[in-house]
């Protein structure tokens, strides 16, 4: 075939929707710390994507081995997930509930995100208004506007003095004016996500009370992404919907076996709530992908009853106190403040303090906002890698992120402790910024 | 929570698309083979939705156990997919092109329902229309619509004499003017199966270069759904993209590991075509499920490398070809014509001259037609399933599909003598029809 393939004017156009002028901000990263490797021959040190650098538990793997030998096991899946899995999610959060939960009331998804996007296509009409807090997890955006939602952006403010002082995340704050003015007649669901990406905030039960009595005073749906649950390091983590009766009637919790048992590969999540909304979201999902992974929904219910009762949940948490522990040092060291993650696995830095060499060249992709510019350094000078959070925020709110990096911390020890020696040569470069 | 959960009249309402009004056609028919197999005590033979009945071959099985130990498998693959999966897909096909299949040329989707999806998700603008030949796979009218699409129907004429006469694919006939008059301004994509569901006819040249000057002609695309492609009966089965640069340019051709490996719930699929086109696609793909399961990603490559040399293409044609010859000997026996498949894994069949006993009395949901009254016959009185196909026609045709049944015959080869001594008890209800 001798047409150049990117010869395509003259073809027909694509969906308006997507423009591809600018990079992901993922894939920006990836090529650029991959280039940069290619070229330096430095090995990066990857905190940017928020994957595992380890392996499943043993016992999850086992648990993958034993289903691929099940004929059944590799043939679809009933499209609202296998029975073994519908079982063990049951058996797993009944107790957050005052009955044993039924299968009509769990949907398996083919990762939380497909099940956060079947909960968009199950319920918005053209036009519904979905209120999302802000910075955001940029995959929401998308998901709502290709169901036909507006987004309806409601900001997490920052500390004010957290371009100087180690804050946690209970000092960034929702108004709740604010948050009641955004809603309209057109609102129907308010997305929320704790622990948070990227500030590791646990919203208080306070905070949850207030989101979910303006969503039944309203008549909204909550979806709630609590995909990283079981990573927490405050003593109380409140689910939205044990709240109330009349909160729970209208929650979509969304849960994900990637970040619960360092599988993000496996593409296994699941949505719990009230049957009635669950056959629309089931509805949608039966259209998005039909069914779920096989082997690895037959995998995650094995690990799910193991994980019961083999300490597998606190391990994982003290695990990640100490990943914590190490990681943070390196900013104490620095006299750079950031955030105290009270859940999930991202710190989230700011590095007001920090001199970028004036004469320092960025290639264009780069130059849209300090943090790019940041991000960028840090991969080029000293092999670090973290994601700019500015892509959180929409265009005028970019500039609240425009000091800070997110840096996922789901490695292996030795990979933060090397992060830690790279990032302490960033020593001689703070405290002298003069190009505010 | 005390509330009861049917009662949700008050919460806002859903997505006006999904109505679940009628249980779709894969959901009654299992439920009700499932219902009656426990009323009865009499195992079902299964022959209904598209599901192996057997595992996967061992290499592919070991390719999927070796994958889950190397570590980063198990985490987030690129959004196009694994590197290693993309280049056994590159050397697998490149053959049908005229160079090596570049990566950009290539998309790893999550099932190859979810390849298809992001096709429609990546060019369809609301209003734009995608033409669909009937009897349709009816997953894709769903997708079309919920990426903003309208569908156009034209017909796969039957063969006239099929109430009485065995035909072939080649007998069920496109005509190229309905199908060019069907086209309009606003027509973006024509949609094509070959081998097709649920007919087993596979596409001639003749036709192909039809469809495709037309796609030419009219500035279309063409998706090519071929996940039945490794199983053919047919000396000379053709990809459309083969026939011209022109038409090649604007083909996007889909696969699926799951067909070609009998591993239906892996859910890797893949999409192949043009790099400009595949660039929407994966901007689609990557908001809809992000990436695909990475450990059967990695299996389905070490799959394709090795199915290469060993044979396992040119076993499975020939185990399909004895499986048609078991399972059409007991219509030969019953003189019930049935389209001869020329691939796919699909036996459709005329019981035109079945009568169904005058005082037979069906529940409500198997009223709508005589085929899913026949289903439901089957089920109760023989234990054999199958799959009523008026479902798959829109409402002016479901009559062409009112005497037939679609039969999957991907399982074991004990299955379907099963099924043949089960269904030879029609003998006495062949031959004498009364309530035409």
């Amino acid at each position: 075939m001798s047409l150049d393939p990117t010869e395509t004017g003259h073809l027909p156009s694509h969906n308006e929707y997507f423009q591809l002028k600018d990079k992901d901000v993922w894939s920006l990263i990836n090529e650029t710390a991959a280039q940069t490797e290619k070229e330096t021959g430095v090995k990066m040190v990857h905190l940017g994507q928020g994957f595992y650098s380890y392996s499943p538990p043993d016992f999850a793997i086992e648990e993958a081995k034993k289903a691929l030998d099940i004929a059944m096991v590799n043939q679809y899946a009933p499209t609202r997930g296998r029975m073994s899995l519908i079982d063990a999610l049951s058996k797993t959060y009944s107790h957050y509930y005052d009955h044993a939960l039924e299968p009509s009331e769990i949907m398996v998804s083919t990762g939380a995100n497909e099940g956060i996007l079947s909960c968009f296509f199950g319920f918005l009409n053209p036009g519904d208004e979905v209120i999302v807090f802000e910075p955001f997890f940029d995959q929401y955006i998308s998901n709502i506007e290709m169901a036909g939602g507006k987004v309806v952006y409601v900001q997490i403010h920052a500390p004010k003095d957290f371009n100087e002082n180690i804050v946690s995340g209970k000092d960034w704050t929702i108004d709740p004016q604010e948050l009641e003015s955004a809603i309209s007649s057109k609102t129907k669901m308010i997305v929320l996500n704790t622990p948070q990406n990227p500030l590791g905030k646990v919203f208080t039960r306070e905070e949850l009370t207030m989101i979910g009595n303006l969503a039944v005073k309203h008549n909204l749906l909550v979806v709630s992404d609590e995909v990283y649950e079981n990573l927490y390091y405050v003593p109380d983590r409140v689910r939205i919907h044990t709240i109330s009766p009349e909160i729970d009637e209208r929650c979509l919790v969304v849960g994900s076996s990637g970040k619960t048992f360092a599988a993000t590969g496996w593409r296994i999540g699941w949505v719990i709530g009230n049957k009635a909304l669950i056959n629309y979201v089931a509805a949608a999902h039966t259209r998005i992908c039909f069914s779920s992974p096989g082997p690895m929904q037959e995998a995650v219910a094995g690990a799910l009853l193991r994980a019961k009762d083999n300490g597998y949940y606190e391990k994982s948490r003290a695990a990640f106190v100490n990943k914590y522990k190490i990681f943070t040092s390196v900013f104490d060291y620095l006299g750079l403040p950031y955030t105290k993650a009270e859940g999930g696995y991202y710190l989230y830095v700011n590095f007001h303090k920090l001199q970028i060499p004036d004469n320092y060249v960025f290639p264009d992709l780069f130059l849209k906002s300090r943090d790019f510019q940041l991000a960028y350094w840090l991969i080029k000078e000293i092999g670090v890698v973290s994601i700019p959070p500015s892509e959180f925020y929409i265009s005028e709110h970019k500039a609240e992120a425009k000091d800070c990096l997110r840096f996922a911390i789901c490695k292996q020890d030795e990979v933060l402790q090397e992060a830690v020696k790279r990032l302490k040569k960033l020593k001689p470069f703070v405290g002298n910024r003069t190009n505010q």
